[in-house]
């Protein structure tokens, strides 16, 4: 086993103040502690892994967000790790699971902090990240829950190489329907193609053609999802593709590097009556209901070699603080998280 | 019986040429024509009522939208009226009909452009062009079938006292929401708390106190559904006090002046992810197998006190040239139509 993860000591990362753009090393600090005790009614976790996902930068945000992270805890995150101590009648020594767990070697938390269990002999540690993680839930939720998707039509997908937009392209290849990806650069681009089902992908770094008109040449009827996780001018681009009746899935806003003052952009209401359209606000967590249906047919689709996983692990802790202004930047191969 | 409807004179309204913004006297042409046969198969009816609808602007604008009427043809319309010779299975002369019967006085349509019968023992031939009519049918198809309202919940809707609007409110109190309204001017207001269901409206004319702060003292618990008439800046002014988890029904923009070039705004899909929201455009025919259900529980809720009219009628066609941009004024009170 890894030397870092039987190491006894604790290691953890707090926040240290608010992110005006995205959060980067200036916003956190990795420091040892104590190694803490199993709390009353929870557990103790021995972290496999910690994730790093895009929606951190809004819990880091001034901004109004769905969630935040105080300056001064201990950075919140999902993650993967095994229960060392329990004092809890719904987690036992030794099982696997998955929860919010943040970026630190041991979590002590309550046990409604611990969400469901996991099984590395079904799929190694970072796959309950990515694919049966929340990337996998949040596509299959976003993309067949509310997308409402018809075998035959067209979805286009912005960061299709990326943790959500990799999994969408897989089930929306699975369920009859055209993928077309958008992402930066030919080593996505050609991995949106190779591996996660698209049929066609287009580099927006790549400069020497505008977007709009080949986005036309890649959806020859027009675009019926929208699965969204960038806004900005990608958007823009697409919006003028969407067809009567399309779906547009709000997953991310990755593009719009700032939020306040509030950026302008080209007014989508007479696009939303004239093409009847219907945009919707993704958050996985709000359709948790869901998740034990659509985890049971992410392992079917992995299982008939259907749904591919490509994860990214960093080697220790100390990569955390830039951890999420790699993803940002795009430089991350995969799905991005941490071995603490 | 009024002596312009007994008049044998054909009178009908063209089309000519297409209007960058609001449709005025420049786009139309009032002429005399032979009086038109019943054409095979179809219907002659005799046009008690000629629809105006904000709509309008769209269908002669040359920028793409899901209508259009081209040069040179009769004003398409909305319309009640008698059927006087019929060559259809459907249609029995005698019977009084709602359909596309265009800007005229004599309308020889096809018996698919004749929609449903009215009666107007049952409420006047305005009833139904305005509750009875699209206008009730769109109200009712938006918010109780897209909208998904809640007792105790917060409706805001803009044109309050319009010919939609006015029947969300009522909708909305019957169905046990707080509708606050907002209009433009002092006798809206008035007539949206005393006559339309509106708790309380907000008069976007008075120019004394921003509209923001008013919108927050008349919504303690947030918005829940925005039923957006008008987009831009009231819809502007809307956003940042709606709900997590509200829709917003787009079902007009009547507020933009222009849409070529693309008017800018604030950008939405930050408030689209974080608050969750769903936003839908709204064009009633899309759902017009809903319409004998709304019908139905539009004419109950008349019957039972909870469901008024306000229709404004001009007298004969000449007013019809400059009756979209009366709407567009907000000069009209209550539903416009034109008696032939």
């Amino acid at each position: 086993m890894d030397m870092l993860l039987q190491s006894d000591r604790q290691l953890l990362v707090r926040v240290t103040g608010r992110a005006a753009g995205i959060p980067g090393p200036e916003n956190f600090a990795l420091v040892e502690g104590e190694m803490p005790a199993c709390p009353a009614g929870g557990v103790l976790v021995r972290v496999m892994l910690c994730a790093v996902d895009p929606a951190m930068r809004g819990w880091l945000s001034a901004e109004a967000n769905y969630m935040t992270v105080s300056d001064g805890a201990v950075m919140r995150s999902h993650g993967v790790g095994e229960i060392i101590a329990s004092n809890s009648e719904k987690w036992q020594v030794g099982e696997q699971v998955f929860g919010w767990l943040g970026w630190q070697r041991f979590a002590a938390v309550q046990d409604c902090d611990v969400l469901w269990r996991i099984d590395t002999k079904i799929a190694p540690a970072e796959s309950w990240l990515s694919i049966f993680g929340l990337n996998g839930l949040t596509a299959w939720v976003g993309f067949l829950h509310l997308a409402r998707p018809v075998a035959g039509q067209t979805v286009l997908v912005t960061t299709a190489a990326g943790g959500v937009g990799s999994v969408v392209g897989q089930l929306a290849k699975a369920h009859g329907l055209r993928a077309v990806g958008i992402a930066g650069g030919p080593e996505k681009i050609r991995r949106a193609v190779a591996q996660f089902g698209y049929e066609q992908a287009i580099d927006y770094h790549a400069a020497d053609t505008p977007l709009s008109p080949q986005i036309a040449a890649a959806c020859p009827a027009g675009i019926d999802i929208f699965f969204d996780n960038t806004a900005g001018h990608l958007a823009d681009c697409v919006f003028p593709h969407l067809n009567i009746g399309a779906r547009i899935i709000q997953c991310g806003t990755a593009a719009i590097a700032s939020w306040l003052p509030p950026p302008t952009g080209p007014r989508r209401e007479r696009d939303m009556l004239v093409k009847r359209l219907n945009w919707q606000g993704l958050v996985a967590f709000d359709h948790a209901s869901l998740f034990p249906k659509a985890l049971q047919e992410l392992q079917e689709l992995h299982k008939a070699g259907k749904l591919v996983a490509e994860d990214e692990v960093l080697q220790g802790l100390h990569n955390a603080p830039g951890a999420i202004q790699r993803l940002y930047r795009g430089d991350n191969q995969g799905r991005l998280s941490i071995r603490p």
